[in-house]
């Protein structure tokens, strides 16, 4: 069998990581694989000083533009380490198109392209590999599409963002959220840039990505129901922590609700939940993530580890490679599975945290029980810590398990009662 | 692509749940695998009454002797799910050896004839799958195999035996051995004879399959050092968690303790151990399992779940089942590793804990201080809790790191000693 013969695209931390791994573990690679692999290309802005950094012989090409990389012959895959998602769909969807197979730790390419990228391996009948797009070195997306995949998903819960869950960490211990994101960033957990993640936007990219695995059809990222951290106040962790026993954790939530009828309903979240303290997902601290999958028949199963990092990405991306080249040794056809049906999406009932700010008058607390009552939601705790302001106090109550349309007409109702702020924050609670 | 035809020998619990699921979730496994799944006979015992109970056409073969199976024309694949050692292996090397793919549950055949095995596949051309040997429901092998095979792994530390870990927690909440066994069968968690469960031999078959898989040589059960549970006393717990932080698990642990040279140099326990209580590994109750695995880009990686009982197993073997099924409709090639070189046993230095029965004279406790002292061996903790027979009084003591050999040497020495009765337990602590 001849070498493989790969371009490895961004030579950022996870790229430089992955070429240092790929040469010194090459032999323990080629024994495991059944035949080299041959670093034939890189492409970085930096592309020359990168490649002398890194010790590369002068045989390997090194390109500053992925736009030559498609044109570029000899190359049997791609390893894309960009970041970013145009340049890299581009490149991607080249590649695959010419029936060049794809390694990508990208999970914004995978969730924002799902379908192009699936059209594309068709259309080229090349192969795409992503571990590292989720939870890092973690192996959750080969664990649910071949191991798991004789069994039946019920749900995924998952915290997969190393910054947020830092910051949440360091709240829960009484940190400023300001002074946490500083502390993030000076460890390298954060990026200058932090939107993305506290926003929740990069949590449900990952969701989307593992409700198309689970779904076997493009579950979009805008269809993740998505709330950031940014609501999340020094008060909610404190009364979460003392009054609920519960710990605020960003999740990553995908729930197969049904599976009857053409279309299997799913409810897809990135948001906020409070989680009962002795479950082990409110244990995973720092930058550390975890992904709990409950399937039908094997019951809860969870992974812990690092998400994060050039090692444990590299990890990932090593164990594609090697997947990729036993594919290609074993002269296997590549899988073409057809999309399954779109899942509709759904809400399950559940519990709700509110925090709302009112003025100290009395009957505030009396309007506000009256409008819940009066929808048949009934009221788990409510707490009134005392002012917090010159004139708006907090208000902090959870609900028993209530449907979330009507908690949402609810809300409206308080929310224009005279007396109360617009001001507010709603999160769920983890049953 | 014409349907996979299989024969499941095994009609036990998971037998019989591989069986209803392989019929249950028939469209979903084809759509994911391309092909259909047919049960072309099942071997059992009371075959026909199984055959019936299940409601299997007529069309489903039924033979109640093993040995009739390798000579039945149509099948593609054997589904293994006796249990049991001989008749077992000479069902599977036949049928690997006349090209027949296997899917087996059985950790002690896979330990104890990995090499025949492999040799039987590597003639036969056929494939080996065998995820639910160890740990049930947790994908580790797969993992370890393809995920992680790109990293380097230094160690795996598993709870790998639900019935031990059970009787474990109990003893851990003050429940007599005796009891915690007897409330295990009768929860179905321990069978009539416990004794491969007590003795650590099942925990050192799958550390065995673990060593196997990461160091691409055959480490038979025989030289993974081996002790069971049946030595832990209560007051062991009770010492171990009041005085040290510590609980005690039975660990099965697989540490490389280098790679230099020609043979990887490894360590491998099935033994109690005890661990740091805020360890995730101490955390893991009742007759859940975990492993954690510690590799050198991905860190440290813990999977959790369950590790026993039908619906685990079964969720396993169709996981193995649907891998095997993808490889036959792309054509693959097995893949065929020459095994690499035999790993040769070594011992690191760790700290020990340490209870001998001791007649309750002056100087006791010194004539054994001076012989770990007299052989370099410091003392971390000592302690004499009081009387616990009409002569003999308990002495606990941990060390600090030191060489298992030194060790060794002085506890032969303590042993000798006048006032020292021959009855000790001695175990590990994870650093």
């Amino acid at each position: 069998m001849r070498p493989i013969r790969i371009a490895v695209a961004g030579l950022g931390v996870v790229g430089s990581e992955t070429v240092r791994l790929l040469r010194a573990r090459s032999e323990s690679l080629r024994q495991r694989m059944g035949t080299r692999i041959e670093i034939a290309a890189v492409c970085d802005r930096h592309a020359s000083a990168m490649a002398k950094r890194l010790g590369l012989p002068a045989s390997v090409r090194r390109l500053s533009d992925p736009r030559l990389l498609p044109g570029l012959p000899g190359v049997d895959a791609v390893v894309e380490l960009m970041g970013g998602l145009d340049a890299p769909r581009s490149l991607v969807l080249a590649s695959l198109r010419q029936g060049r197979h794809v390694v990508t730790a990208n999970k914004r390419l995978l969730a924002h392209c799902w379908k192009e990228l699936g059209q594309a391996a068709a259309q080229g009948r090349s192969r795409l590999h992503f571990e590292a797009s989720v939870a890092g070195g973690i192996p959750i997306l080969k664990a649910l599409d071949t191991s798991l995949a004789g069994d039946r998903i019920e749900a995924v819960y998952g915290i997969l963002n190393g910054t947020t869950n830092f910051i949440l960490t360091r709240m829960a211990e009484g940190m400023d959220p300001a002074a946490a994101l500083r502390r993030a960033q000076e460890l390298g957990l954060a990026e200058a840039d932090p939107t993305r993640d506290l926003s929740g936007q990069d949590t449900a990219d990952k969701v989307s990505i593992l409700a198309s695995l689970v779904t076997g059809s493009w579950l979009r990222p805008a269809q993740v129901n998505t709330s950031g951290i940014t609501g999340v106040a020094p008060e909610d962790m404190a009364f979460a922590e003392t009054v609920l026993g519960r710990r605020i954790k960003l999740l990553g939530t995908l729930r197969v609700l049904s599976r009857a009828g053409r279309r299997p309903a799913v409810e897809a979240f990135a948001a906020p939940v409070l989680i009962p303290l002795a479950h082990p997902l409110a244990a995973v601290r720092d930058e550390f993530n975890a992904v709990l999958v409950r399937a039908t028949s094997a019951g809860d199963l969870m992974f812990y580890g690092r998400g994060a990092g050039a090692g444990p990405a590299a990890s990932a991306v090593l164990g594609d490679i090697l997947a990729l080249g036993r594919e290609l040794v074993s002269g296997a056809a590549p899988a073409s599975a057809p999309p399954g049906p779109a899942p509709v999406l759904g809400e399950s009932a559940c519990s709700f945290y509110l925090r709302l700010a009112a003025l100290d008058r009395p009957g505030v607390l009396s309007a506000v029980t009256q409008v819940l009552g009066g929808l048949g939601i009934s009221i788990s705790t409510i707490h009134q810590p005392g002012a917090c302001g010159p004139k708006h106090i907090p208000i902090m109550l959870t609900t028993h398990p209530a449907r979330p349309e009507t908690f949402r007409r609810a809300l409206r109702r308080i929310l224009a009662l005279p007396d109360i702020s617009r001001r507010h924050t709603v999160m769920r609670l983890l049953p």
